[in-house]
């Protein structure tokens, strides 16, 4: 994360313009992150008109005071007691919490204990705080899109009929940590023959068999900002059926990532690819939604899905991956990240979603 | 996960014991796991007096089959509008719910969808549903700390001087993951030197130097079950400051693992690690609790901390962790995990907590 203020500050003036409370309290951990760089668990950020307070527990004192600068850091024993006890101070009457942080269990602690302000859960735009990247953050995603890349052509020489579904995701793991990667953006999914008809498998001891379909949903994390991608090849030759399936999903690919602009809905995308495969005779098949945006979390809003009237804007990045599964036969998804612009798009994963024969 | 039916009749008896509601609705990802075996994510758990109903999503539907039985399965594409149907077809007038494990947002969601019945927030004891761990439990966590203490027992060649935290991180998870660890329980610490000084410290490219202090926080995970154990070895010889704070340390935690028996309270066991580290000076560098619960989660019930009057049963499995953290110097952490017995417990990770000098 920057240590420059600037961004900061940006980042604050943006948080004042989406919320709809004089007084903020942030509890989503990313969200907290974004706002001030501070990269512990459990803390609480309060925002007031002109000033912000970071509330951590004992463990997170020394490090919230070495990764922010320009707030106040307090120590709380209770969070909730912590919480209350700022705003009291500040005199707030009004606070804006959001709703998706907050479990409801915490919601009725914190009402109790805040009996001089009310709480008002802000409206879904401000999920949309994240959304739209600066081009610093651009440069991370595109980092970890490379470090991620290049594990998987290391990884390629090894995928071959033999070796187990969760020998591949360990050792593509293993060169993603090495090559940068400070984490892992998900649970590597290694899904070969017809485990790959799981959308969201967990690798396991099968092994590679020629003909097989092996799909690879991976991911790195550089300081905090996750790459996403999918790649499905074909060990051998495929079948016809699994050529025609494989081109489907591909023009699927092609034709939502052809569509996207800004000023264009995320559902209008969703419904290029799926009526694309409905017609075709596959959309019973296409089992989800054809896409996310990924920065900071790895799904986090816009979500491309089917009615979603949501509005690309111009700096957001965001994945489109449709994909079939046939039940106990195999399964295909094709996912690259974009980062959405003005008239079109531009793909952050290296093109090349043709159809590799191993 | 087990496949046979009557341990998931069992935990079903112990889910109506605890519950208060005729009708509940299981939200928590574990939880859900727990009582049925499905290992998927985004799921809804909808329990009445004699049926239970999973629900999941187009991605899980062919996972859901394969790992459970004595249900049923129904896919939504709304979860919400899912929950609601299946409750207002079953006339349920009265839904429990688990307050820590819906959001303030889904609760308004839910509540606005079920006009037919109320919802009524579980009590902090469901939260005590998985914390009595059967054999077949304690044997996954056993298997879970071997893979575990294997993998470190081959890294300690490595810990030297010039080799960074980042790099021994690296290296451990992946002998955990060859190991057998289906993943990590939590992102390895490695901190050294003036990093352990952060008791959550994320491993970076300091170098390990003689005189360091290396503290690592490791774990694996075996069939969802997790280890979780702290080492803090020293480079070289330790100064005397160094050798008389470890001491300190292991007192605590060897006091602590000594009063453990079912029928004492949380709080009493953190207080006799507590007060012998104030007695000596050193209270107000221990920053946190000195323990907590274990097993598909890696952090459950019950948590040891100061004043909890949770009382220990039986097969709880918990962490022993104290530590003291000195800001710009070096920080120690002795962390063991045991097995609550009725007279005393069994210290599942290998014993041998003593000071080890690199």
């Amino acid at each position: 994360m920057p240590h420059d203020p600037a961004v900061y500050k940006a980042r604050a003036e943006r948080l004042h313009k989406l919320a709809e409370a004089e007084h903020l309290l942030i509890l989503n951990e990313i969200n907290i992150r974004y706002l001030t760089g501070f990269t512990g668990g459990d803390g609480a950020l309060l925002v007031g008109p002109d000033w912000m307070a970071l509330l951590v527990d004992g463990r997170y004192i020394t490090q919230a005071g070495i990764e922010t600068t320009n707030l106040e850091i307090r120590e709380f024993k209770n969070r909730t007691d912590g919480i209350s006890s700022v705003f009291q101070e500040k005199g707030a009457r009004l606070v804006g919490f959001e709703p998706s942080a907050v479990s409801y269990g915490e919601y009725i602690r914190l009402r109790d204990s805040l009996p001089q302000a009310s709480l008002q859960p802000l409206s879904s735009r401000f999920e949309f705080l994240r959304a739209v990247k600066d081009d610093q953050e651009v440069g991370e995603i595109r980092e970890a899109i490379r470090v991620a890349e290049k594990a998987l052509t290391d990884l390629m020489s090894l995928i071959k009929p033999g070796v187990t579904e969760t020998e591949l995701a360990i050792e593509l793991e293993y060169r993603m940590r090495r090559g940068g990667a400070g984490k892992l953006s998900f649970d590597t999914i290694v899904a070969t023959g017809p485990d790959a008809a799981l959308p969201h498998a967990t690798p396991g001891r099968r092994r590679v068999a020629a003909g097989d379909f092996v799909m690879i949903d991976y991911g790195a994390v550089v300081n905090g900002y996750h790459s996403d991608e999918t790649r499905t090849f074909c060990v051998g030759s495929p079948s016809e059926k699994q050529r025609e399936a494989y081109q489907l999903v591909l023009g699927a690919h092609d034709r939502a990532i052809g569509a996207i602009r800004a000023g264009v809905s995320c559902g209008e995308i969703d419904g290029i690819a799926r009526s694309f495969l409905e017609e075709k005779g596959m959309g019973r098949y296409f089992s989800h939604g054809t896409g996310h945006g990924v920065g900071l979390e790895i799904h986090e809003s816009p979500r491309l899905s089917a009615g979603k009237s949501d509005i690309l804007e111009a700096g957001m990045v965001v994945t489109i991956e449709p994909g079939v599964y046939f039940p106990g036969e195999w399964g295909i998804r094709i996912e690259d990240m974009v980062l959405v612009g003005k008239d079109g798009c531009e793909v952050l994963t290296v093109p090349g979603a043709g159809l590799v024969e191993l």
